[in-house]
């Protein structure tokens, strides 16, 4: 039977109220091209009525809108102005290489672009605004919108593609449910419990899953808000943290590490920082306790593009537990499946793949019509990973370096480790190939040390002598190659890998 | 266009899937007339596997099914499997009379009665289960119930009735997704931000407005949960709060009037309590100042039945704020109306009614096909209020004690205290009559200080001589009596006076 609630639309409306009416005296600090611009929730959201109308003029209401620019209030206030038209805004990558851009912006057939100077996108099929003051100028001299449309809370909001390093870039849409909802979890006292007493520092991107719903969480609470503006370097962020007085700031390890190792050299301290949300990567642990030291506590979290980032934390202060990506947070479950998809326990040492399912998680990708869910239900995120049985969960492989023979995961990542441990062997990497009988079974390349000579066999033998795997793990070939290729970033490329090794032994 | 995230029903069984994997280990704390019960949110979670089953067993699935209980482990067993089964669970309020139970156990057409066996409440038409040890042992014995459906997160989960002081109680029915959704809110920093380490006590009734859906937020974020059972005295929550180390515990303020009582006397403290939630009523300047002396805070709350209980929240730290009742909480809106439904502004000097939205507001009563909104949007408080700039509410009067003339309120509050400041006037009350041109006129009955003697002219100068009224404020009629007619708890049946006076005048 129903209830006699109401219907109230979760939406991004719903949090612009509160911006308007409840906080319009907190304050916006935004690092920009041109210095510092600081002004208040008030003024922040004049301009999202003054950038609404400027939209409207421009016949992008309703519309599917990119950005591809940094941390500032000039993104922010695209944030909330395409939403409240009921449009989608696209966030894209600023490191995505120009094909990529215009491959994204195609498929999601954006009818603008907005983009900070330095990023220099050029189109001729659709106009492009750069943030300047000729925008400011254009913004300022609009008519406020005076009344934004009740958007169904089931309506795209923020659009992202992943990064791709797979195959092509996949895209995934919030929604204003999603993010309300999602950006209400991160409140939570055993989430990130930000508080309207708070100065938040959101160094993840912008461009990419929204920065974490940093911006709308914070924004949601009259939290202050700092943004880091373009490509902050450590000392930038420790001006940002020192000049306005940050109490939590967000960003990958590798970020924190220049930070500490910025704070050492030039003997300064992090205070008034007190807690470091940090995720993508698992936080070293002389890291966590290099801050310690500076009265920052550390929380990992856990999540990707397919889960609107933060989709499990660990808050622990045990520091051996650390290395833990932790529990999840509210209004999303997990569950851990063998490569069968049956259910496997949570003992702490079954691994298996992380499937999850909950009120932020995606169902499919942009304009794919493939069904991605085990059980029509839960998303496979691809992680390979240990659940403890209190619920948090610890990461120990990707699944995609996983090889699926007979039903059962063979470990490239520990079969390539262990032929490396051979005294011979410069590099290796191992990969499944299409196998009738078993599926996929795993095939080694090896590059040789300079001036070692080794076998097949040899190195067959060496991986019996250590007595760590079944005998079906090992490799069905080992083929000699002088090189190994590998991305852009350096990381192993296994998709070109394997269509190489595929077409070496004449498969497809 | 719609998002790629996935339906996820935000409702009862996504709470109880934290409790039986996320936090197995915490405790449930209950009070009973038969000692205390301990025992596991592991424990707690195969107990209501197994109530399910024997819900099932007597076909009380997707039934609406009453409790006239405490606040007890068994209560609370019931608050989750009734509604994992696709029922609602009305709670029914153990103060009303007799009569009144039955009127709302009819109006709701509830199929059985769970109870407590103090309150002795007897049936001849439904089964009427009583909780002792022979229920107890029936629970033991079930077969638990291996799942449950995934119940559409708009469904009612649980009901409640207004306590009627003003005609037949009215009920409303909460929906799991208004129940995830307001206790998720309760979670975040801003508003109570209980977390896992958190020790719970709602003395606030789960028989009414689900003691303020503490129960949910607290098993849904792993808190331990202290339940004090049937009629606890000040002694037994001090008791509860030494024993269990309680952190946070919400009751109105005249609980905590006693309980500090009580500590003073015995020469107690209240230590290690934190915080202490109120709401029902503006909490004493005085009570706050003395729970200050013993270390804990005062949260007030602002809420009704129609709002799921907690809606506004005050933790300011300056007292001079604190009888103000706060910011409206996450996924609820506020605005302030004239009587003409006109929008009023937050200046903290225009009082008017104060009208609501939100995920956990009601639209309407149960069985009852009024349109009780205003512009199909807001609900309509009852409560006179200012707002200030910040969006802080302060409750200046109830609606109903105001007489509606010429477009324009009259506050019959502020004249009874003028005309009882007479020095002749022993009491007075003034109520609205109905009048063709005006709308509404008001009326004074005043009974004379015993051995004065003073005209109703008299009382007019008296009250004009006071400045402070427009002469349209003046009482068309003043009525002399013996005596005021009152309600069973003491307070102006104003119902029953408007009724006395207009037949009085030969009105209807």
């Amino acid at each position: 039977m129903d209830s006699t609630i109401m219907d109230y639309n979760l939406n991004i409306k719903s949090i612009f109220w509160r911006v308007e009416k409840l906080y319009k005296d907190k304050e916006i600090i935004s690092r920009t091209h041109e210095g510092i611009k600081r002004y208040t929730y008030g003024d922040f959201a004049l301009r999202v009525r003054k950038l609404a109308r400027m939209l409207e003029s421009k016949n992008l209401v309703r519309s599917r809108v990119a950005s591809i620019a940094w941390n500032t209030h000039r993104h922010l206030e695209l944030y909330f102005a395409v939403p409240l038209l009921g449009g989608i805004l696209h966030t894209v990558n600023v490191r995505f290489h120009k094909t990529e851009m215009d491959y994204v912006i195609t498929e999601m057939d954006d009818k603008a672009v907005f983009t900070d100077k330095d990023i220099e996108y050029k189109s001729d099929k659709i106009p492009v605004y750069i943030f300047d003051e000729k925008y400011d100028d254009e913004i300022e001299s609009q008519e406020p919108i005076k009344d934004f449309p009740d958007i169904d809370e089931r309506q795209g909001a923020i659009a992202c593609f992943t990064s791709g390093t797979t195959g092509k870039p996949k895209g995934v849409i919030y929604s204003h449910r999603s993010i309300f909802i999602h950006s209400l979890s991160l409140l939570a006292q055993d989430v990130l419990g930000i508080s309207s007493s708070d100065v938040v520092l959101p160094i993840v991107p912008m461009f990419h899953i929204s920065a974490w719903d940093l911006p709308f969480a914070s924004l949601m609470t009259g939290a202050k808000l700092v943004l880091p503006g373009p490509r902050p370097k450590a000392e930038d962020i420790v001006n940002l943290i020192k000049d306005y007085k940050v109490t939590i700031g967000i960003a990958a390890p590798t970020v924190w590490i220049d930070v500490v190792a910025y704070v050492e050299r030039e003997k300064l301290d992090l205070s008034p920082l007190k807690v470091v949300v940090t995720g993508g990567a698992e936080p070293p642990l002389g890291l966590i306790k290099k801050l310690r030291e500076y009265g920052v506590k550390t929380y990992h979290a856990w999540g990707m593009t397919e889960t609107e980032a933060i989709a499990t934390i660990n808050k622990s202060d045990d520091i051996n537990k650390m290395s833990e990506q932790g529990y999840p947070i509210f209004g999303f479950e997990i569950s851990l499946v063998d490569a069968e998809g049956k259910e496997l326990p949570w003992d702490g040492k079954s691994a298996g793949e992380l499937v999850v399912r909950g009120a932020f998680v995606t169902k499919k990708y942009f304009n794919n019509p493939s069904n991605i869910l085990l059980n029509n239900t839960w998303f496979k995120t691809g992680d390979v990973v240990k659940i403890y049985p209190d619920g948090s969960i610890k990461v120990v492989d990707r699944l995609k370096d996983l090889i699926k023979s007979g039903g059962e995961w063979i470990s490239s990542v520990d079969l390539e480790n262990a032929i490396m441990s051979y005294d011979k062997v410069l590099e290796a990497v191992v990969v499944g190939i299409p196998d009738e009988k078993w599926g996929e079974r795993p095939i080694a390349l090896v590059v040789k040390k300079p001036g070692k000579e080794v076998s097949a066999e040899e190195i067959i033998d060496y991986l019996k002598s250590l007595n760590r795997f079944p005998k079906w793990w090992l490799p069905d070939k080992i083929i000699f190659v002088d090189s190994i290729p590998k991305t852009s970033t350096g990381k192993l490329d296994k998709k070109v890998i394997r269509d190489m090794v595929k077409s070496m032994l004449n498969l497809r």
